[in-house]
């Protein structure tokens, strides 16, 4: 392919993001009816959004590119050793989306030979956006593009963490989690997929995340964060792109210092 | 006073709502200069906006209310035992603040003869408020208003539970929101204040914070919940106004079985 058609397919990456974010907004704080015993009536609203948008985005695809292959969380993969496959998650951190928390996002990767060459994470309640190519990385706000770029952080001890998994409360991640938390400057559990665009962008230095992590999310991060000057990781430090977990590093240099206190693999 | 002028004092809440968000938004992910070695040179934007904040809240009650008592954050008491006292917070969620995530809130209460009649709990970069007299409650979204109403939900095993302080990771607190969550549907870190409005919309069922609170932590939140339909409480399920934490049930039945998992004070 052509540079050219390179580019299309980025466009096309915001093209899916708009659909998949036209699909969600309307289940995003939806209050269900209630019966008379107080309870709601079968109501699911992030699971009804997150078929939508990935229905729309998977129509899209099929649509414009049908030889592409597709990684979905909702409707499995087709086609998956096609030369370019979109990876994607319509929403990315379904416990704050039910919640009302706008820290979620729908993530949309495109892999090239295996490999995550373009990510997107879009929180369109926020009109916010985050994209990038492993060679730059940019953020747009109600229309209004700007650059990403990590900041330098090569002493632990400087580190703000964020943590994006609840799975700390089990008792050897728990631990693990501890050990780095004596070491930085500041360790916050929450923030789901919002944490990577905002290391992306300088405000935070390291995020983490695991348990029952699939490829849909993780892959679309690793394009912004390294387009942002920064690195994803597995827990121990391998290819992130199949492993059950991450860490995201804003400086890289931070890297042997955490898995150093991670000390992964952890076991009960 | 005439219910004309009580009325007048909600409305001068919001106007110090918006005095607060104009001194808040210039600093909020607002990036450092960083020196040739990588540090930021003695940026700390959420101080510098939490008393820009405060001192823009602090002249208007002045101004406009010299004899009313103001109890803030940043610059302390004055006249505490006033018939009206303004309790301010410009900033809580501080390290959401530095990390992006648009989770922080500017609390403003007002207390009357010691009593929390009036809270006020604004995002200013979400344009999102709520504010509520302990009888209703309201939202507001980018100038759209709307009613907000807790939801029903009588059974324990059956709520949603948001954690929003990182001292979960001292063992006696771990443990406690350890027998809880092991009683409830979901329990979740994160979120900070903006889980108090989301259950008082009905989307979360109990809140749970504590850890160095003082009475700008939780004042705006009691006539807020209270006009929702919910209850805020203290850890041990009494008054929460000078507590050192706090309990919001969307529906007050869970309280009995909520303090049994939590039994509190939690001591090493």
């Amino acid at each position: 392919m052509t540079d050219a058609s390179y580019e299309a397919l980025d466009r096309f990456a915001h093209t899916l993001a708009d659909a998949a974010g036209a699909a969600i907004l309307p289940w995003y704080r939806a209050v269900p009816a209630v019966d008379d015993k107080g309870s709601a009536l079968g109501f699911d609203p992030v699971t009804e959004a997150d078929r939508a948008a990935e229905r729309a985005i998977r129509d899209l695809i099929q649509a414009h590119y049908p030889g592409h292959g597709i990684i979905g969380e909702e409707y499995g993969r087709l086609n998956p050793d096609a030369e370019h496959v979109w990876v994607i998650d319509p929403i990315d951190g379904t416990k704050s989306f039910i919640a009302g928390q706008p820290v979620w996002g729908t993530l949309i990767a495109r892999l090239h030979r295996g490999q995550a060459v373009f990510g997107l994470n879009d929180q369109p309640y926020l009109r916010e956006r985050y994209w990038g190519d492993g060679a730059q990385a940019l953020g747009s706000r109600e229309g209004r593009t700007f650059p990403l770029s990590t900041r330098p952080c090569a002493d632990l001890a400087q580190a703000s963490v964020w943590v994006s998994s609840t799975l700390a409360r089990d008792a050897p991640a728990h631990a693990a989690i501890e050990r780095l938390g004596r070491a930085v400057r500041m360790l916050v559990y929450g923030g789901d997929c919002f944490s990577l665009p905002m290391l992306a962008a300088g405000h935070i230095d390291i995020a983490i995340g695991w348990g029952g992590f699939e490829i849909y999310d993780i892959a679309a991060h690793i394009p912004i964060v390294a387009g942002a000057g920064g690195i994803v990781t597995a827990l121990d430090g391998g290819n992130p792109l199949h492993a059950d977990g991450m860490i995201a590093l804003g400086d890289p240099a931070l890297l042997p210092a955490t898995l150093d206190r991670l000390e992964w693999p952890w076991s009960a």
